[in-house]
């Protein structure tokens, strides 16, 4: 197929529904805000080779791209409903290649109530390169800022913290001792991301800063203190983690390091006042996502990380880096 | 400098004036839009080796992914506010290189009126891969689409046509006979794109249908034929052409083809009622962009090129192939 007829082909469908999508046939897309209605927008490039392998499943690869863009979205409290993306893959990743990847981002279009409207894709001599710009929407000027936490704010996170970091170690068999459920549990939640879109936009009005955990809790705590002007002390004690990480870390006390400070566990956390704790713990049950109170804002700069008994804990990484580059 | 620390340098000084843009400190960005006002949003990506040569200047390539996009806007009737930018570069493209890039963008930023908002960046083992997605304003459901050519309908242009391709050829050598001055604006055509965008709002309730030309003139005209269901007939001995051109094409009637099927013009090509034939050449007039009737649409489909005595000229080519890929 060339160009066009992958377009009409793959694309189009899934630009159905959307009229400012202009059946994909057109320079650009038209959105249309309702008054009162702010856009919040985002994007992210992934590239084979340092985000994924060029092996992994194309489907997965396209739900993964959208995925990290909802993601941002969701942190600061917008509903997603549409995005625009731009391809640069390799000439011989032929037509099954990219009807896998078409049929992943159809799959979760439905999911999560969005549409493709719009792009560009070329092909490279290199590795291929995903860029998503991904669109919602908010209440005029209540958008969740990194820029809002409080001296005093209590700090949550939703789900559990470090299952992508030991997947992607378990994929490289840098854990010992996995039972087979476990590596496969922690292996899908780095391999395919939960963004938290029912979350985000019930946390408007509620959070006072929100940032989604993308270069690991420490890192992303750390960026909201840094543009907030305030600190934070977060309690390892309390820090959310699935069976099977908790299985892991009993086994090894070591991978307290990439718990806190791996990536790509794409939960939400955000600070609020105290007196929000209950809202908060209603909104965790009607929306069935645990969330979890696990430190709170100081006077100050930087991240402390202290165990249960309050001793301040040093981590190896505070940051995430890519299995490449 | 790490990412951190070119956000903050290179990137952060470029959204300085944009409150949505949260000074690129945060995940996204949040747009207000006025009532009675539509988004209008185009994405296109340049790869190194296909777009662009790894040795163009930086901020050549930085200008000219911006005005791609602007260009896209233009022919929308939409006018330009902000982009979003993501870049997978290769490791070794230093601090200098992204330095030139980043001024080139502040040049344009001035030029256009635009602001940087947000985006990613991140390294790529391969050829630079430049996605930038733009934002532009139009009053509520004016924006021009291609789909709206009816018969009778006259085509219009503005600029001149094929500069860009002969530019290219002539970079490789392939144009006997150009003055250096001659080259040097041709080239310069080809190197930096000049987006209508003081002529693209103005034709908005006046254009039934625009693109820009950026695949061909033939090409794009096609385009609108076909998404409006109508054919066009365009007449030769009406193209615009640059004086430049027009010497080129003299000493060799082989180039008609690349004047009308080569990409990169970025001129604006619209169709009107003829009894708008005034109120456009009022237009020109006023904002110094010369805009020439070439053609008209007529039922059926597809694009037929006549020349000055009415007979159909048959071009070899009818799309624009980049010089890799």
């Amino acid at each position: 197929m060339d160009e066009f007829e992958r377009i009409a082909k793959l694309y189009a469908p899934l630009a159905a529904g959307f009229e400012g999508a202009l059946g994909l046939k057109d320079d650009a897309a038209v959105i249309s805000m309702a008054p009162g209605e702010d856009l919040v927008v985002t994007a992210d490039a992934l590239v084979a080779e340092v985000h994924f392998l060029p092996e992994d499943a194309p489907g997965l690869i396209a739900r993964k791209a959208l995925r990290c863009n909802l993601s941002d979205l969701a942190a600061k409290g917008a509903t997603p409903f549409a995005y625009l993306q731009t391809t640069a893959l390799p000439r011989e990743w032929g037509d099954d290649w990219l009807g896998e990847y078409a049929a992943g981002l159809a799959l979760d279009q439905r999911e999560f109530g969005v549409h493709l409207i719009g792009g560009d894709s070329t092909e490279t001599p290199g590795p291929a390169t995903i860029s998503i710009t991904a669109f919602g929407r908010v209440a005029q000027s209540t958008a969740i800022r990194r820029a809002g936490a409080g001296v005093g704010d209590r700090v949550f996170v939703s789900g559990t913290l470090g299952d992508a970091a030991l997947g992607l170690m378990a994929i490289y068999g840098r854990i010992a001792g996995l039972m087979a459920p476990d590596r496969a549990f922690l292996v899908d939640r780095y391999r395919l991301p939960q963004p938290r879109v029912s979350l985000g936009p019930r946390l408007v009005g509620i959070a006072r800063s929100a940032v989604d955990v993308s270069d690991g809790a420490v890192a992303d705590l750390g960026h909201v203190c840094e543009v907030s002007g305030v600190g934070a002390v977060l309690d390892f004690g309390r820090v959310p983690l699935s069976a099977a990480a908790a299985a892991a870390l009993g086994r090894s006390a070591d991978l307290l390091a990439p718990i806190l400070t791996g990536g790509d566990d794409y939960e939400i956390l955000f600070t609020a006042p105290p007196a929000c704790a209950g809202a908060i713990a209603a909104i965790a049950q009607e929306i069935g996502i645990p969330i979890t109170e696990i430190g709170y804002i100081i006077e100050g700069h930087g991240v402390q990380v202290r165990d249960g008994a309050g001793r301040i804990v040093e981590l190896a990484r505070t940051g995430y880096r890519h299995f490449r580059g």
